[in-house]
Formats: C-alpha cells, structure tokens, sequence
C-alpha cells in the first residue's frame, strides 16, 4: 500500500493511493487511530487494504496539497558519508583523510526541516549553497525498545520512501557538527509515499538516482550502503528506543554538487528528482523562501 | 514561579512548587492547557500565580516522582564548545587545534535521553565513560518564527533550569558527529524545576557549579559563555523555527571527566549536582541500566 498526508479543508489526513485517487482512510480510521502515526503504530494494515479494495477514491491524487507523510515525527535519525563514493568525494572536496568510520555517522534532522511531494524546495535568504542528497527513508512501524539485533531490526520498519535530503552546504561546515546545515526549514523532501514493507522486496537491493532537470547527477544501490537500515537501527538501539513514525535517512552516495568541479547548486526553478526502485519519483522545484 | 512535572496515578500532571508542596496546576487549567507545553505556549502564567498563591498545595514535593518537566520536547537544541576552558580542555584531550566558532556548535539530544531531577542517570550496558556537563537550560515559550534577533530573542524564552548533560564519550568518538554519545536513554537529566523568566534577573551572568559526590567539579558564569542563549537563538532562527517548550542546552564549561588526569567517569552510587544562582541544585545518582 502507499500512505500519503494530505491537507484538506485545513487540517491533516492521511490516506492510500489508488490508481490516480485518494482514499482517506483518517476519515474511516480516525476512531481507532487519530493520526498517521497511531496508524502506522497500530494494526490496521489488513482493514486498510480491505478498505482501499473495496471503496473508490475519495479525491484525485494530483489536486491534493500533498504533506510530509508523517508530519512530526518525534526523530529524524540521519546517517551521514554511509556511501564510500560519498566519502572520497567529500573528503577530496575538504581536504581531509577519514576513511569513514566502524559506526554510523549519525546526525539530525528537526520535522520543521521537512517538507513533501510536489511542494517547493526552499532555498533560504542567508545561503545560495543548496545542494541535493538522495537517499532511501526508513518509517519505523513501532516500538523498538533497546538492543535490537541488525538481524530483527527490519521487522520495525513499516515501510520506505524516497527522501531529497536537501542542505546548505556552507551552514554544514559552520562548526564540526553538520545539523545547521541539514535544518533549513523546508528543504527535506519525502515522498512521494510511504510503500509499505510487505511490497518491497529487498531494500537492500534498490536502484536509487537523482536527477536535476532531467540529469542524472547520483546512481546508486542501496546494497552499496556501508552501514544498512538494520544495522542503523541496531546501532541507534544500543543508545535509545525508537517509537512508531520515527525516520531513518541513510544516507546518501557520490555525485553531489559541492563535491563537483564546477560546483552545483540548486537555484530557483530548478527540478529536482529522486527515483528509487518500487517506490516511485520524488518531484520538487526550488524556489526562494517568502519570509 | 517554579514549574514541574511528575507521575500521578499513572498519568503526566504539572504543577508549581509551593514551598514544600505541588499546586497540580494540570487539574484545573487542564481545560485550557491539557499539557505543560499548552500551558508554556499560552498566556496562564497571571492566572497560575493566583492559583498558587491562594490554594494550598496538593502533593508533597519530596514524595512526588518528577518528570523532565517538558516530558516531550520537540526539539532539544544543544551547544558544544560554548565555554573558552572546555574549549582548551577538550582540545588538549583531543590533540587537535581548533580554536572554537564563530557559529554556535549545534548538536540534538532527542526526549528519550532526558530525565529528572531524584531520577537516576543510566549508566548504559554498552559503555562506562559516562561524565557530567553542567548546563544552563532554556526552555521557549513560544513560537519564534524565523530571523530572530538576538536583542528580541530573550523574549521568547519561558524559563531557565539546571541540564546535566550527561554523555558517554566513547559513542560521541565514534564518528565526526557527537550525537549518539549524547542520547543514551535517561541520562540528561533536567532539574529541579523550571523557573519562570520573571525570576531570574540577568540569565547571563549565573553562577554555575558542577559537584561530584559533595567536590566541585566545574565552576563558571553564565557570562563566561561565548555564545548567550539569546545569540544561540538568533542562529537557530535563520535556519528553523522554534515552538512553545523547545529546550536550549547553552552549552558546558571546563572541568568534564574525560579531560582530567587521571579521567573521571561516574558510576553506580555517585551522586551529581548542577546548581544555578537563582535556579536551584539539580540531584541525581548514578545507577547500571536494568535492560
């Protein structure tokens, strides 16, 4: 199935695709689960189905003011230089040795950094640096508690998205610590749904890429990942729980534009892609931000 | 007036401390402010001192089972290297140069990793270089938008306490960023209470002091900080916006554990305390992890 949220007549719902329409499945669901996440957090997988099977589409796909699919997500866990093209390029780009490290790079992102599915991309007032970074979204399904093993890890991942982890490449290199950076409001895009786990085969075996007006500027697997989605979660276990609507980013592969020679940066009008295999085509345009 | 949250009957109240006893402000301005953040994020603070002031306490304090008085934060914004000697320190132990930011160092501690003043901190299965930070803590009282000046920023601030950061520090070495060394679960503890900006005449110039079984550990100003909150909020502000019960960490001063000679890390028995001017002595004993 494929989870979207959605704004109508001014509050937030969430519902399935089908075909070219919305089911709303809040407006069904919403006694037994409120919201996305209590949704994601519960079992109503099999009630949903039967629902989406069975009833039309309540509004079309392409008219609908599209939100991050969870909207506040208590954790957005992002795991940074998790591809070893990422890691030379990076390095070579700021003149240093690492060789990456045994653990994932972990840092984060705050909700209001996110943003969804055929909205804009904001490029702030303060920085012209914003650069792309394709990577696969993990959506924790439920409580994890502590010390789960890389090999149970996957059973808590509800499903998977494609996620444009946009940034600011100057405010990343601010200080040691690359959050800033990563937190510009706005400029994380997920989308264009939630697959559902049970319809992704192996995510460890997924074709990701990113195009900027219509050129490939990342190709990658995702069985090129250092450190896999389990083996994040088992990490980020050892240290705490993770909770039903919780984000992984994983991180992203070679091809950015700050590493490039010439530089590239997004700019206005720009379009930006990210396609992964068995989930979809994540659309944004940048524009400058209206504050 | 000096806030805080606790466990009744299974469930989070809050309240204000009235000498030895808790007003549960919960149960009577629940209609209006169902949680402590509604209740920051409105305007019950008039309201909340009369009831203080002319109802007797409900709870003993010294009985009740505290919370982090902000049990969910949406956002924990913490600054590093924010102190010269901590700086020098930290250097020193490090082998490296650097010379601290222009920009505050950013990193994130999420909800899980906070706990309570008379709650233990867990010292976690994974590591024993557990050590203590002394902080001034921020607590936001409201949305700030974007672009916040600092001489505006203050404004926004609800109250101030006492944060012992705590954190493992061979997880903050395991990569270039530090944030899983500081978000094992239960070990940043918050404390005893928020008290309410009205109260604390000039946030930036407090006494702070750091003790470790009854010996001071660290002692600073909150004038020695390089970055104010205010100046922390400025930054923050150009990339995100903050809400009602976000928490700052303004950051720690020299004299950590892991920069001595010979090191010192906390374990099972030992009792911290952070106490503020004006704030308060924030007490926690340091007890293994039962997982």
């Amino acid at each position: 199935m494929k989870l979207v949220s959605f704004e109508h007549g001014g509050s937030c719902h969430y519902g399935a695709v089908k075909g070219s329409k919305v089911v709303d499945l809040g407006s069904r669901l919403g006694g037994m689960y409120p919201t996305i996440i209590d949704f994601i957090a519960g079992d109503g997988l099999p009630i949903a189905k039967s629902i989406v099977e069975n009833e039309p589409g309540d509004f079309d796909y392409n008219d609908l003011k599209l939100l991050p699919m969870v909207p506040n997500p208590s954790r957005i866990i992002c795991v940074g230089l998790n591809y070893h093209d990422h890691i030379s390029e990076a390095n070579r780009q700021l003149n240093r040795a690492d060789k990456g490290f045994e653990r994932p790079m972990i840092f984060a992102r705050w909700p209001e950094s996110l943003t969804a599915h055929g909205q804009p991309i904001f490029r702030p007032k303060v920085s012209t640096q914003l650069d792309y970074e394709a990577e696969l979204l993990a959506v924790i399904g439920k409580d994890t508690g502590r010390y789960v093993p890389a090999n149970k890890a996957l059973d808590f991942v509800f499903g998977y998205s494609c996620l444009n982890e946009a940034c600011l490449r100057d405010y990343q290199k601010h200080s040691r610590q690359i959050n800033p950076g990563k937190n510009f409001e706005k400029t994380g895009a997920t989308g264009p749904w939630i697959v559902t786990a049970d319809e992704i085969k192996n995510p460890e075996n997924l074709d990701i890429e990113m195009r900027l007006n219509g050129k490939t500027m990342q190709k990658a697997n995702t069985k090129d990942m250092i450190h896999s989605v389990a083996q994040v979660i088992e990490y980020v276990t050892e240290w705490m729980p993770l909770r039903a609507g919780d984000l992984i980013a994983s991180g992203t592969m070679g091809g950015v534009g700050f590493a490039r020679d010439p530089q590239v940066f997004m700019k206005p009008g720009d379009v930006a892609e990210v396609i992964i295999e068995g989930i979809g085509t994540l659309r944004n345009v940048i524009e400058d931000e209206r504050i």
